[in-house]
């Protein structure tokens, strides 16, 4: 494909994406089609000769599209957001179009320089401690996911737990995670991953109402691997769990942590975006004894995925853990000792250009976009949890300190697992679930940038309607 | 940005792709930024109010493209090529658009159903062994790159070796890995994250003249491994090294593994590519021992990265090794069986759409395009290693089977260095080096698609005439 015919193509796609956002709202958000649909509509093997562009095109909704579920549906509140926005997607258009690697500095000193900038602007923007800024020992990079993030923060905790073993001698103790009950499930990935094994994972005990770690659980689980001979390595507390959005509480699980000289990894995946707003960040509040911290701008801050922001307090030590140097990545840059080479903070030798999407989603939004966009998300979560709690048929069932509104049918499981299953159904909103204390809970989780009141309002009515339905207006089982 | 918004700004941002795209060759290659210059032309911190968009991508021109390594450039041959192609662009183009998530069918049943069918395509285009394929025990996931695919590999054969003890247990005996002393560095990082440590890495030697893996050096470590009471759990070998392209002779290296009960990893991730025309399918002799494999597509095939190509024979196996099931998670399509969750064959949780790109990028090429590229490349290696050939003063350090070739000056070391030094300061040409039998060696790695020919000869002609000032017109020592 020739440049002229990339500008004719480029043209139609950057069209058919933007009609397409014009007429997501009026889809049905899941898709129809039963396992292998999609894939029977697809040829068994390659073409042998290559086809026109506009037939590709015209396949797309014939093949694909209705296998979608569309993610960026006002109405779809599914998980946590997978926030994208015009900025975020041109901007990874540029990076696919310049087709460079930033493994090293040297293989393209830009996409190396604009990350760290745009890590330092992002620690601005969350008021992160100064400990993380690439102006001292420390510094942000650009990881797929806090998946990643968590996996690299394990190693570079094993590393440290053994002092400097690891690295050459691999897990030759019985070395030990925590995170509380609540923590995500790539907390007991990353440590499988590492060798640990998922005995290796503490599931600490939360609060009862708040569903934060409880801090004495943490120190006797401490205590209690000290006893046996084995070696607590990292500690994973959470700002917003996948759950329920449950804050930990860090100044207590800090204080731990400095006085065992465990590694502390903040997860905050989810919530972390809600620091741009100084009323938000009281949620923080302890992140200066955290050795590394991590959240998503792929989730609720306008950046399409893939793009986790992780920070660590001693990037040598990180690079310690994982740099390998065979003779053909050596340079002159990297002997110097004045650059980073990001290919030393993460799993992959290859990585693509993504700060550009930072780049191009800081600029168009300015702080204060980025600030309106949560303040939304909050103020609708505040507005539903008004109609939950209006509704006596429901009961919110946890705090709702970012834009997350987790609540059940107080008839109980088998209607909260119908009206779930029947709302989605409709096409209209799409919802996920949890367990809270062994029950089974909606989640509705908002924050993508074209939902509105209106849009909340209306998934309550269907909700509301729903209810109805299933257990009548008095809320009685039915 | 609303649609309108994008659409106009999109066609502004296709359009200085295509400009860059026509005008790239006539820039110099490597950036002539110090460290930290990028860095120093950015603003300390995100704005506040937010910016038009012609206002960014005015800086574009100003603050990024003087720092960039044109990995694009028709006359880049270093480290190994990284295609991009006008189809693969507008697919990622596309992915970014859609935003949505592939961690399960069930969140978007297209973006799992495209990718199971693209890997079937592909392990029909490369004649890849039946047991890789989705019809059958096996499939294909996309990785970003192949340090994961060696990564993931490593990790289910633990599991293996463990005798199903892994997941659970973690690391608890001493499990050696194996690749030869040309294997790449993702091999040991891959062992080192997976808690075997470097010591847990046994480098096997190779052939003196092809650089291949020496298949009774392999199995002298092996055993001498097992009388240690070690655990020989995964050899990975490679077609087509880092280094030179080597070959490592699958046939006897299989049975060795297949004797042993060892898991066999094949790490094509350059050279695969090749086995899309019948005439290098001789590379792959033997793949049919492999437990997985892998290549890159978006090294030599096309498609921008990330795009790695990786297949299990056991794709059970795999993913009992690394699924986690939280609550939040659980779906009836998943407890139902009948469809793939790709998030349990790979490190993190989210994915993107990527086999949209396979898709466009097949599509676009069709079988005979893909082949043409393939054989463009091979074809000019030919050329060059043949004008290296003729020329005393260089010599030939390695077989190139594929599409780089490894050359030095006879003159010695301190020659060869300052020459590549020379050459790239010229702007005009980049190649990278290695080290061969411990000397100094010159990599040149066709396979950009804008090379041609002329390029060829023109980059030739800059090497030799270099090569007459440094050590004359008959390669004495200056």
């Amino acid at each position: 494909m020739d440049p002229d015919e990339f500008r004719r193509h480029g043209h139609a796609m950057v069209d058919w994406i933007a009609d397409y956002w014009s007429t997501v709202a009026q889809r049905p958000i899941t898709s129809q089609d039963p396992p292998g649909a999609v894939a029977a509509r697809l040829p068994l093997a390659a073409p042998e000769r290559g086809e026109e562009f506009p037939a590709i095109l015209a396949d797309l909704d014939k093949v694909v599209v209705p296998g979608l579920t569309h993610w960026q549906h006002p109405n779809f509140y599914g998980y946590f957001p997978a926030n994208i926005s015009g900025p975020s997607v041109l901007a990874d258009l540029l990076s696919s179009g310049l087709g460079v690697q930033g493994m090293l500095w040297a293989t393209s000193p830009a996409c190396t320089e604009v990350e760290t900038v745009m890590m330092d602007w992002l620690a601005g923007l969350l008021d992160l401690p100064e400990r993380f800024r690439s102006t001292g020992t420390g510094g942000g990079v650009i990881q797929d996911s806090a998946s990643s993030a968590t996996l690299v923060a394990t190693l570079a905790a094993l590393h440290r737990a053994s002092g400097g073993q690891w690295r050459a001698s691999g897990v030759q103790r019985r070395y030990r995670a925590y995170t509380s009950t609540q923590g995500h499930s790539s907390i007991e990935k990353a440590a499988r991953i590492a060798g640990l094994g998922a005995d290796g994972v503490r599931p600490v005990e939360v609060d009862p109402e708040a569903f934060g770690m409880r801090p004495d659980a943490l120190r006797a689980a401490i205590e209690a691997d000290l006893a046996a001979g084995d070696v607590p390595a990292i500690v994973v507390a959470t700002i917003g769990t996948t759950s329920t959005t449950a804050i930990d509480p860090l100044p207590e699980i800090g204080a731990i942590c400095a006085e065992y000289g465990i590694w502390l990894h903040v997860d905050a995946a989810y919530a972390g975006a809600a620091a741009v707003c100084p009323e938000l960040r009281w949620t923080h509040a302890g992140l200066e004894y955290a050795d590394s911290y991590c959240f998503d701008p792929h989730k609720w801050l306008l950046t399409g995925f893939d793009c986790d922001a992780f920070w660590v307090a001693d990037r040598a030590g990180l690079v310690e853990a994982l740099t390998v140097m065979p003779e053909y990545l050596r340079n002159a840059a990297t002997g110097s000792g004045a650059v980073i080479d990001y290919r030393d903070w993460q799993v992959s030798l290859g990585r693509r250009f993504r700060a550009l999407k930072l780049w191009f989603v800081l600029r168009w939004y300015g702080a204060e976009g980025l600030r309106a966009h949560i303040r939304s998300g909050v103020a609708l979560a505040d507005r539903l949890a008004g109609l939950v709690r209006a509704d006596d048929r429901f009961e919110l069932v946890a705090p709702h300190p970012f834009s997350l509104v987790c609540f059940r049918l107080r008839a109980g499981d088998e209607q909260s697992t119908e009206l779930l299953e029947r709302v989605n159904a409709t096409g209209r909103a799409y919802l996920t679930h949890t367990r809270v204390d062994g029950r089974y809970t909606l989640r509705m989780a908002i924050g993508a940038p074209q939902t509105t009141e209106a849009h909340v309002r209306r998934t309550w009515e269907l909700i509301s309607d729903t209810a109805t339905v299933l257990v009548g207006p008095e809320g009685r089982h039915s």
